[in-house]
């Protein structure tokens, strides 16, 4: 049996290794290639991926996890050994139920419905979009269907980036987190608006990318082992354990921006950056699951770089940067200023107070697309009744209502509810940590963060994507996904700022 | 037949798609990758380079190539695809040929050898490099004796980078060169040293790479196809005939050496930006041999960059965008500068009527070795006598003599005689295109280069590897290559610059 684990690792590890180089493609793609080259690069992808995709569906793959599954029953189902095995039976159990035709009209249909998706974004006409939306969604209800029985349709799309996670227990926190932020967001709506208007002028991009390295080297993100480019979107990639690389972007009407972005970033790839040696060159040198990603971005960005601790470290240093923007803005005021909460239109730009409800929003459509309960004709007037219902504002344009986020037009159905449970996640982790390390803020007010990463390695990054989300937040909290904390947690932050 | 024409051509596309994959993971490791990230970067590397190879070499590939061979035969030979099948077929006879272990312990002893290398230079002790090369020299014997019978053992060593030349060949042509070269130098070494003392005082990096940029734009490098990056070795590598990047470097104590390699990797880049694009996705899509690819890198650095012509025009610029350092220096001061003829110790520092004698040393040497008529041993001594003889200068140290070069610690031999012979071609070349383009000066004297580009992208850039080198140069001039063209433009240029 240790021959056939040797040879499985070894085919895993070459599997891993074709991922890498395909992220470093990628992130080239993003970051540095010149404009003329997209075909060469397009056919490089391709033919790396399906070598890849080609080595993981093997029969030779298949004939090893069929001697290693049993095998890995009589492990320690705690070691690297099992839960890689496990890992790699799950993933293969379902990229083998999917039949080679699906895969290639799959990615016909998306590339053409990615174009569609800009036109009718950029003509602001949803017409365009919507014929190849409604074969996505047949395409997705198929995709399900491989999978067959199932609790819910959308329960193997929700697997993907969630693995073992189910439907109704989405629904269930959705739905008792939902009237509690729309009640919240009322409350801070009959409040006066904060003034944030100092955010909303030139700050030079160099000082802001200075900043943004000092909090990030402070917070611990090993730039020996990873490094900040400037890219369209921001983003995180990974090229192995000791080669975690992020992106940021400045918004020159939003200066609070590319700080948040870079912290948030930075907290994806310490995660990655965290992950036990142990397991280099497995899938496993992941994350557990996007949530769980999601709950360490958010955490650096929203319970770390929002609250009044870091800025009482960071903001002096922050005026010594831009003296002639915030000298004479106050601590304070700075404070509520990035805190400030306005229902808008656009997800990526909501707030605290609003961003899950977009999702939740965003969640109860796909559902209904996939049950059929829904037609894709009348999503913009849904999306829109949808959006007044929960943020109390109505898109004026498709173009900043249903046709603003790229997911969809990929078929990337399963995915909009992770950032939701990310923020669940960060908060309840948070309420664990505070258990361990009483004086956390206090710490975070001088600008000293090694214990707080110290608690996420040992008990989050090091072990990888060796257990299931839900398993992984009970054996660390005691209970799996709950919506308490992050409520408490808001409602905390913002009586306090609204004097609600 | 076409469909096997086909399979072979879609096998060949993803095998040099995976050669795409692994220089951009190579070049990312020398210009961007954080230095902790060595051993993910390794593994990954060798990943992908194991995969390209066992495809190469795959029973597929070899009863491809059986019924393909004799086809190729039928077609016009200037064809495309019977100049592909040619190739490959004589590509993977050769790696056919080479048993798997001889490369696992190549491999094995030169990763040894670098390291012995790397610390026999820094403590100038050439025993702790000895072993080493001898089991190099030993293995490389090996190698050569694999495609038995030649007419000399260095044959298929030349022949890795000068497909289809004879080392007699080489020999012939060197054998005519060097005394000519010995004279001229010695003419020139009687005269005045020329005052170069502006290009060793500081120079602001900005500065030297905008000036950098503006010449290589206009020279015709498509910044829309490649970019430039900062490097400790400045290079030429190229992920897709649309995708070809070079590195630059800056010596503080030598300014004018960024800006000529900037010049001499646009030339190497240009070349391929330059393929048909017919060729994409096969080995085709890159240059000639070696020696073809210095003729265009060191005609642009040199019988462009370093002429009078050039300078007229650009003379000015470099004022403007230095005029602390060289407002007092006149064009012809500077235009002497550059030429300064000055025998010295290392090669990469060496002056164009010096280069060529620091190779053909080494040929000499690499040769002896091969042929086992000079003992490893011997060779510092030997080396340092031949200084004397073509140089008139003896290294004091074994760093400055023998140790200097990172070729032979990676085995690599049959290499150096490239860069003169590349020199040869250049000179060739530019006397056949002084036939069609009478007026070429007075272009180059107004900055334009467009018809120079034009007539090199007809000539040689767009056949890429189609062609043997010594084929491709016939066509092209009407004779194999010559040493006349070169001694002619050197006694030239020096007779002219040192009044000899």
């Amino acid at each position: 049996m240790q021959e056939k684990l040797d040879k499985f690792k070894q085919l895993i590890a070459e599997i891993t290794d074709l991922g890498r180089a395909e992220a470093l493609l990628g992130w080239d793609q993003q970051t540095y290639m010149p404009r003329g080259s997209a075909e060469d690069r397009g056919n490089i992808l391709e033919t790396v991926a399906g070598l890849s995709h080609t080595m993981f569906t093997s029969k030779e793959m298949g004939d090893l996890l069929a001697d290693l599954a049993p095998y890995a029953d009589t492990l320690d189902p705690d070691s690297d050994d099992a839960c890689l095995i496990k890992r790699i039976a799950h993933d293969y159990g379902k990229s083998t139920r999917v039949p080679t035709e699906w895969v290639s009209e799959f990615a016909r249909v998306t590339t053409m419905g990615q174009m569609a998706w800009e036109e009718a974004k950029a003509s602001d006409d949803f017409d365009v979009f919507q014929p190849h939306l409604e074969k996505l969604v047949q395409l997705r209800q198929a995709y399900a269907n491989f999978f067959k029985p199932f609790d819910h349709i959308y329960d193997p799309l929700l697997d993907d980036f969630e693995p073992g996670m189910k439907t109704s227990e989405v629904q269930a926190i959705f739905n008792e987190l939902r009237p509690q932020q729309v009640e919240l967001l009322k409350e801070i709506a009959a409040k006066p608006v904060i003034d944030d208007s100092f955010l909303h002028i030139p700050y030079d991009e160099k000082g802001q990318w200075d900043f943004g390295i000092d909090v990030i080297t402070r917070f611990g993100y090993d730039f020996n082992r990873g490094r900040q480019d400037k890219a369209v979107h921001p983003f995180t990639t990974s090229f192995g354990i000791d080669d975690v690389r992020i992106t940021t972007r400045f918004d020159p009407d939003r200066a609070a921006s590319a700080l948040f972005s870079t912290m948030h970033e930075a907290g994806h790839a310490m995660y990655e950056q965290g992950v036990s040696k142990t397991l280099r060159r497995t899938p496993l040198a992941n994350g557990a699951s996007m949530a769980v990603h999601e709950s360490q971005s958010r955490m650096w960005e929203n319970l770390v770089g929002r609250s009044r601790a870091f800025w009482q470290f960071f903001y002096p240093r922050l005026v010594k940067q831009f003296p002639g923007q915030l000298a004479n803005v106050s601590q304070e005021q700075f404070y509520r200023g990035i805190n400030k909460v306005e229902p808008s239109l656009i997800r990526v730009e909501a707030d605290e107070a609003t961003y899950n409800l977009h999702i939740m929003l965003r969640l109860e459509l796909e559902i209904a697309l996939l049950e059929g309960s829904l037609q894709v004709g009348d999503l913009p007037q849904v999306w829109n009744s949808k959006m007044e219902e929960y943020l109390g504002v109505v898109p004026p344009t498709n173009r900043e209502g249903v046709l603003q986020d790229v997911h969809w037009s990929g078929g990337m159905m399963g995915y909009f509810p992770t950032y939701a449970l990310g923020n669940l996640v960060s908060a309840q982790l948070w309420d664990s940590m505070l258990g361990d390390i009483p004086n956390l803020e206090a710490q975070i007010g001088e600008g000293k963060f090694d214990e707080l990463l110290g608690w996420m390695r040992t008990n989050i990054h090091q072990h990888g994507a060796k257990f299931e989300p839900q398993v992984l937040v009970k054996r660390v909290t005691g209970t799996t996904i709950q919506p308490e904390p992050y409520m408490k947690y808001l409602r905390g932050k913002y009586s306090e700022i609204y004097n609600l």
